[in-house]
C-alpha cells in the first residue's frame, strides 16, 4: 500500500495579518507519497520538481523532519520510504516548504494507522518549518493542513482558529520569476514598529475577520492594507507598485504580498474577476520585464487530499 | 417639548483592541435633555453629577462641542437650552465625556426633526472627544452610540463594524476611587513597540473577534490578553494585580483595564458569574484600602434611549 497526499499552496500575512493569518489555495501545491519498506526508519527516496536543490537527508529536508517529529512520537519503529514531488516554486512566498511538511505527515500518519486527528499533525508540521526558516510558524502550514482562512491566535500554547470562507472569494496568485529568501525578506522588517501604524494594521485584520465573517466583500477589501511591512518588503519585489495599480483598478478587492514575497496575491469577488486581475498583473508585469506565472483559485476549504494507492 | 437622552458608559480597548474597540454596558451612563428656547444659539443651562468641574461654557464642553457641530452642519438657527446629568463618575475610563457627548447629539437631532440617522451622529460626537483630550477618538462614542461591539476599522475615511454580542457575555466594571487622566495614562505609552509583541497583539484581537461571532467564551477568554499597555498602565491602578488576580480566580474570561483606567473590567459567562467577579474584585481592591463602586451589566446592545417628555 502506497499513500499520497497533495498539501496546497498558501498565502500567509493577508496583507495585515503578519505571522498571525493565512488561506490555502487550490493549485500549485505538493504531492508526498509513502509506502512502507523492510528497512527500518524513514529515508527520502526520490524528490522531483526541486531542481535538485532540496537534500535527501531526511534530518535536513523539512517534510523528512516533519514526519520525523510524528514518526518519534509514536515510537513506530518500522520502515518507510517517502518521494517528494514538489509542484510548485520554491521560495516563492507561497508556502512551499509548509506543502511538503503538510502532506508529508498526513500520508505517514495515514500509513501507520492515524494514530492522530488531522489538527493534532500541525505541531508536526511547524518542525519542519522550523528547520527551513528558524522559527516554527504556522500561518503556513495551519492553512494547509486546515483548508481555508487559519488564524493562529497563539503559539504558546498553540491555538489556531479555523475562520469562514466566503464563497465567492477567489484569489489571484502572480509568482514573478525572482527568488527572495525567507530570511532575507524578515531582515528588512524593523524590530519595533510606531504604535500608531500598529492600531492602524490591527484595525484593519479586525475588519477582515469580521468581513470574512459577514460574507461582506467590500469589508474585506477596505481590511487588506499592509502599511507596515509591505512598504518595505514589496521594494524586493521588482514591479510590484504596478501589479499592484493594475489589480486594483481591474477591480480586486486588494492586494499584498503573499507571505515574505516574491508573489503577489489579489483577492476578487467571483472567478470571472479573478482571472482578469491575474492577467492585468501578469502584462503589468511582462511590461517591466519579467516573466512569471500565474495561479486563479478559490479558497481552498479542503486542505490536503489522500488517495490510496 | 423636551428630550431626555440616556447614553451608556462603554468600555474601551477590551483589552488586545487599543483604541479599536470598545463595547456599551447599561450603567453607568449620562443624562441629557434639551428643548427649545426662544433665544437663538445652544446654552447649557444646567449641570449635576459634576461636582462643579464641568464648565457651563458651550464651547469648552464637550457636549457643548458635539451639540454645536451637529447644528452647524444643519444650519439649524432656533435657540436650544440643554442639561446635563452626569450619572457617573468623570474621568473614570468608562467613557464620560462620550457618553454626555453622545446624548446630547441624538438628544439634540431627535429634537431639531432627526436630520441625521443615528449612525451619521458619530462623527459629530467624536467632535466631543477632540475637545475633551486632543484626538477624535471613537472607540468609546462608536459604542455609546450604537450599541454592542464596535470595530473602528478606519479613521480616514472613518468606518466602523458592528460586531456580534454573545447573549450571556456580562460585564463586571470596578471603579477605584482614585483618578488618572486620559493625558497621563497616554504619557506612559511607549510611541514605538515591537514587532513580535504587536503580532501577539492582533492575533489576539483576531481571536475576540473570532470568539464574538463564534459565540465561543472560551475563545473570548483565551483572547482577552494585553501584553503592550496593560503592563505600564496598570502601574497607575493601585491594587490592579490582586483585582485581576481575583477575578481570574473567581472564573472571569478575562480582566484588564477599561480604556485608560482607573476602572477595571472582566468579562464572565452569566450574570450571576459576574456579580461573583465584581464582589472579588470589590473585596481585593478593599483590602489594599481603596474605596470604589461597582456595575454589573449585560452588555448593551441597544445605545442610548431616548425619551420625549
Amino acid at each position: 500500500m502506497s499513500v499520497s497526499v497533495f498539501a496546497p499552496a498558501t498565502v500567509a500575512n493577508v496583507a495585515c495579518g503578519f505571522d498571525a493569518l493565512g488561506f490555502a489555495i487550490h493549485e500549485p501545491g505538493d504531492e508526498v507519497i509513502v509506502r512502507k519498506s523492510g528497512t527500518p526508519g524513514l529515508r527520502i527516496t526520490n524528490i522531483t520538481g526541486d531542481g535538485g536543490r532540496l537534500p535527501l537527508s531526511t534530518e535536513k529536508n523539512t517534510a523528512g523532519v516533519s514526519a520525523l517529529a510524528l514518526l518519534t512520537e509514536t515510537g513506530y519503529a518500522g520502515g518507510i520510504e517517502m518521494e517528494i514531488h514538489k509542484k510548485m516554486p520554491l521560495g516563492s512566498g507561497l508556502g512551499s516548504s509548509s506543502a511538503s511538511s503538510v502532506a508529508a505527515v498526513v500520508a505517514v500518519n495515514e500509513l501507520i494507522g492515524s494514530p492522530f486527528e488531522r489538527g493534532e499533525l500541525l505541531r508536526f508540521a511547524m518542525e519542519g518549518e522550523r528547520a527551513a526558516c528558524g522559527v516554527a510558524h504556522a500561518d503556513n502550514v495551519g492553512p494547509s493542513l486546515l483548508g481555508g482562512f487559519v488564524l493562529i491566535r497563539s503559539y504558546d500554547p498553540l491555538d489556531v482558529v479555523q475562520l469562514p470562507v466566503p464563497e465567492e472569494l477567489w484569489c489571484s496568485v502572480i509568482h514573478p520569476h525572482v527568488e527572495i529568501l525567507t530570511e532575507d525578506a524578515r531582515n528588512v522588517l524593523r524590530r519595533r514598529i510606531r504604535l500608531e501604524d500598529a492600531v492602524v494594521q490591527w484595525s484593519n485584520l479586525g475588519g477582515l475577520i469580521a468581513g470574512l465573517y459577514e460574507r461582506n466583500y467590500q469589508l474585506i477589501g477596505r481590511s487588506l492594507n499592509d502599511i507596515i511591512f509591505e512598504p518595505t518588503r514589496s521594494l524586493l519585489i521588482p514591479g510590484f507598485d504596478m501589479m499592484k495599480q493594475a489589480a486594483m483598478q481591474t477591480g480586486a478587492l486588494g492586494c499584498s504580498i503573499s507571505g515574505s514575497g516574491p508573489s503577489v496575491f489579489a483577492l476578487s469577488r467571483g472567478e470571472e474577476k479573478a482571472a482578469e486581475v491575474a492577467a492585468a498583473m501578469q502584462t503589468a508585469l511582462t511590461k517591466a520585464g519579467l516573466e512569471s506565472e500565474t495561479y486563479v483559485s478559490s479558497v481552498n476549504r479542503q486542505g490536503p487530499v489522500v488517495r490510496i494507492l
